[in-house]
Order: C-alpha cells, then structure tokens, then sequence
C-alpha cells in the first residue's frame, strides 16, 4: 500500500505493479495549480491530477488510452488542460459522488491494484512557517520562499473512509514517497486517524527518500531533515525503513536542476542514535533521462527484494541500518 | 451499411445492432454549429459530433463510459461542450491522422460494426438556393430561410476513402437516413464516386424518410419532394425502398413541433408514375417521449423483415410500391 502523489509516486506504482497486481494507491488530491487547480475550483472538487498519474501507472489499457489521458491541450480555452482531469471531472459529475466515480474509472481503466483519492472534499493545505505566518494553497506554499514547519488539512479533521480503512487493515507494507514531502507524502497522513491506523496493523512503514530537494519546499534537506518533518507530524516511532538513492547524478544534470534551486538530497542518517532501529536500503535508483528521477522498475525492485520478498516467505526483513549504511 | 448523421443515424444504428454485429456507418463531418463546430474550428478538423453519436450507439463499453462520452458541459470555459468531442478531438492530435483515430476510437470503444467518418478533412457544405443565392456551413444554411435547391461539398472533389470503398462492395443493402436531407443524408452522396461506387455494387438502396419536416432544410416537404431532391444530387434511378412512417403523432407533439415550424411528411409516392418501381415499407415507428423520431427498435425490425432477413435467405426482396402503399 503505497501514500503519495505526482509523478514520483506514479513512477513507483508503474515499477510495483511489475511485482504484484495487488497495489492499493492513497493519493493526494489539494493540487491547486496548474490544470487540476483550475478543475478545483472551477467544478468544486477534490483535484484530478495526481489520481490521474496514478491511475494510468497501474492501468491495463491500450496505450492510446494513456495517451489521450495523459495528452495537454495547447489550444483555444483548453489550453494548459490535461485530459485526463476532464475525465475525471465529467466522470464525477456524471456519477454523483467522487469516491464512487474513482472506483468505476479503476474499473474502467482496469487498473491493477486499487488508487483511491485520500479524500473525496476539496480541501486545502495550509503551512506554517517558522516566522509565525502561513500559507494556504500547494502553490502559494510553495512560492512563499518560507521554510515550512508543519503542514494541516483545512477544513479538517478529514475523516479516513472505510475504503482506506479496510486497505490499511489488509496491507503488507506501507510505503511513504517518493515525492513532494509537505504536499504529497505528509498531506495523505494527515487524514483523522490514519496514522494510528496504519500503526495498529503492524506492518513495515517505509518512507522513499527523494533523490533531489525540492524548492520552496525541502531547500537544504538532508534525508534526516526530511525524516525530522515527517516525525513531526506523524511521530518519533516514524518510519521503520529508509529507501534512499546512493548513487551519482551526472553533472549536466545537477547543472539544471541547480538553476532551479535544488540539489541532492544527502544521506546522513548513520550513527547518531536519534535513527537508531530504522533499516536502511540504498541503491543507484537514478532513472535515465534528463531528471533526476527514480527509476521505477530499480526502485520496485528493491521494494521486492527488501520487503514484498521476505514477507511473501514469511520471513521477517532483516536489513539493519548499519548494513544499509551510505558510502 | 448506412450513410447520415446525427440523432436520426444514431436511432437506426442503436437498433440495427440488435439484429446485426456487422454495420457499417459512413457519418457526415460537415456539422458547423455547438460543440462539434467550435471544435471543428479551432482545431481545423472533421467535426466530431455526429461520429460520437454513432461510435456510441454502437459501442459495447460500460454504459458510465457512455453517459461521459454524452456529458455537455455547463460549466466555465467549457460551457456547452460535448464530452466525446473532446475525445475523439485528443485522440485525432495524439494519433496524427483523423481517420486511423477513428478507426482506434472504434477499438477502443468496442463498436459493433464499423463507424467511418465520410472524409477527414475540414469540410464545408455550400447551398444553392432557387434565388441563385448560395450559403455556407450548416448553420447559416438552416439559419438562412431559404429553400435549398442543391448542396456542394467544399473543397472539392472530396475523395472517396479506400476504406469506404472496400465497405460498398462488401455491404448487403444501403440505408439513407432517417435524418437531416440536406446536411446528414446528401452530403456522403456527394463524396467524388460513391454513388457510382454504390449503383456498381447492385444492392438495394434504402432510403428512410423522415417523420417530421425540418425547419430550415425541408419546410413543406412531402416524401416526394424528399425524393425529388435526393435524386437532384444522386440521379432519377435513385433510390430501389423507401421506408416511411405512416402512424399518427399525438397532438400535443404536434403543437411543440408546429412551434418551430416543423410538421408530419405527407405519405405521397402512390399512383403517379413518378416513382415506379420503388419498394415502399410504412409502418408505425413512432417512438416514445415528446419528440416525433423512429423508434431504434420498431426501424430496425422493419428493415430486418423487409430486406435484411429476405437477403440473408438468399431471396430477394419483394415488395412492391403498391402492396406497401400509404393509407
């Protein structure tokens, strides 16, 4: 079971899904900008775009059906329009309710697995930054230049449906990332009652690490950094594994992305105690291409072998923090 | 194989998949108005809004998938558009030719039969009227309140595709109609060679009349001006059936029809030699609700009956203009 949204969380689904047909998706749905944003507001709904990405990662379909939902207009009053959001519009408007019209499009697309919106509300991220004032909106948090300290749902409490629920209770694992860490990987925990709930069923929570900061949200960040944000939010017992990236980007690559602010996110976590009993994976993860992104299929792959493996056998994971220790 | 567009198309094609898996639809692409024409424009492609309709009525998909492909839209910037015509318009960009995204469309949609758009080229219907004046487009050819003396199509000669080619020689009979005269039924006439692609093909044509006239397009029409007019364009061999209704419309649809100008077409062909040799079927195909259209169902079954079942034994079929005439 899987928490997150964007394109990294899409990438790790279209790499599991080579594992198991059996991936249930929690994703965020407070994307206030670009195409799903103006669907938000414009049609008062939780916003399409991450469940869009998500759900065409784990859809069975002709690939012309992923191209249409993926395709962007660039002309007359639809341009900047994704598709595929149009879809999930017309599909709630034609179904009534957004929780149920998610379900028929897993149906329709013949997802393998499950994606499920983390709510079906419009709700919105708020952040606090460390000067006392805040933002409210993915793309006003983001522009804000503030560190940020905590993120909330408002409204809230954002009540866990049953179908979350239930996936919680029947899961393997719980995996956290990769992906925006205040608007995507923290948002999905911050549901009323999901993180007692993923507690109580006892199973591996892992957290991905993202190969890159993000600006304006992570700038700086160490792996520790990172896990110290979702620590407060969630708790100090927070995560029992680490998957991180240990290899190089190149530098035309680093080049780009330092244009825009960001930079590798450094493993740090060793030998300090505060990380004491988290197991630590890493590996090479950097997909090809241009970004530095994870590779779906190398980052599935150590999933298996770490987690889903083990587990099927019945054999608990064993891997130590120190063993998994970066270079 | 039939040949028309719109509602009237879409009737016969939701009823002839009851007794037939192998129908093949050619569909107008002229429409200039709403949702299909404005996508026509901006996108400067085939008008897509007759072709849904048809692909649907033919499709064996969910019906959810359906009711999206039926959704206009009300709201924002996408007021008053048709949600399929925004499909078939990505699918059209993200494939790169119109026809070869029709052809996936009916893939992709699971259509009983086969749906080809007349031509895939942004084509304009032009009018001549009795005065010497013409018109141009669909809209300001109803719009204009003149009687139409013939249509041309705009840039032309349009080409008569392979794939409809291939259809006329291996199709059992040909249908025209039920639907507009001017704008659904003569325009794929008029496509460089059909007619005499479909004369060499010796099978019967069958030409469905109308229930109601058409405001704009056949005010005052009787069936035989409907026919005079179809074989201005076509030639006086033209057509070997006509299916006609010949049951009452309840007064209180009268009324609303009378309102916008539209009134029964009188049953006429019997007795005056003009028409000789003309098979003519009328039957009661009134369907339900408030609006004077063929029943799918009550169609189709005459059309089974009468011509394709007879074919199907191998006997031709055998009735004449007498046994079949009006009341």
């Amino acid at each position: 079971m899987a928490f997150g949204g964007g394109t990294g969380m899409a990438a790790l689904l279209a790499g599991l899904k080579l594992y198991t047909p059996n991936i249930t998706a929690v994703v965020t749905v407070t994307d206030n900008g670009g195409s799903s944003g103006r669907l938000r507001n414009d049609f008062d709904m939780a916003a399409p775009g991450d469940l869009r990405n998500c759900l065409i990662a784990l859809a069975d379909v002709d690939p012309l059906m992923a191209q249409v939902f993926q395709y962007r207009f660039q002309e007359a009053e639809f341009k900047g329009h994704c598709f595929g959001n149009l879809f999930i519009t017309v599909l709630a408007r034609v179904v009534g309710d957004f929780e149920e019209s998610i379900r028929a499009l897993n149906r329709l697309l013949r997802v393998r697995g499950k994606v499920i919106p983390a709510t079906s509300s419009k709700v919105s991220l708020v952040a606090h930054h460390p000067d006392g004032s805040k933002s409210t909106g993915e793309v006003q948090i983001t522009k804000s230049g503030k560190p940020i300290a905590t993120i909330e749902l408002r409204p809230s409490p954002v009540p866990l449906s049953q179908e979350i629920r239930e996936a919680i209770e029947a899961a393997d694992l719980f995996l956290f990332g990769p992906g925006s860490l205040f608007t995507s990987v923290v948002p999905n925990l911050l549901i009323d009652g999901i993180v007692d709930a993923i507690k109580q069923a006892k199973r591996p929570r892992v957290y991905v690490g993202n190969i890159m900061t993000q600006p304006g949200e992570t700038d700086g960040f160490r792996l520790s950094d990172h896990l110290r944000a979702l620590r407060r939010h969630v708790g100090a017992d927070f995560p029992d594994w680490v998957i991180a990236h240990n290899g190089e980007v190149p530098p035309q690559v680093l080049e780009k992305y330092a244009r825009e602010g960001a930079e590798p996110v450094i493993l740090d976590l060793a030998g300090d105690g505060e990380f004491d009993g988290i197991r630590l994976v890493t590996r090479d993860f950097l997909g090809r291409g241009d970004a530095a992104r994870h590779d779906p299929a190398c980052l599935a792959r150590a999933i298996y072998d770490e987690l889903l493996e083990p587990i099927s056998r019945g054999v608990p994971p064993a891997r130590t923090l120190l063993e998994g220790r970066a270079r």
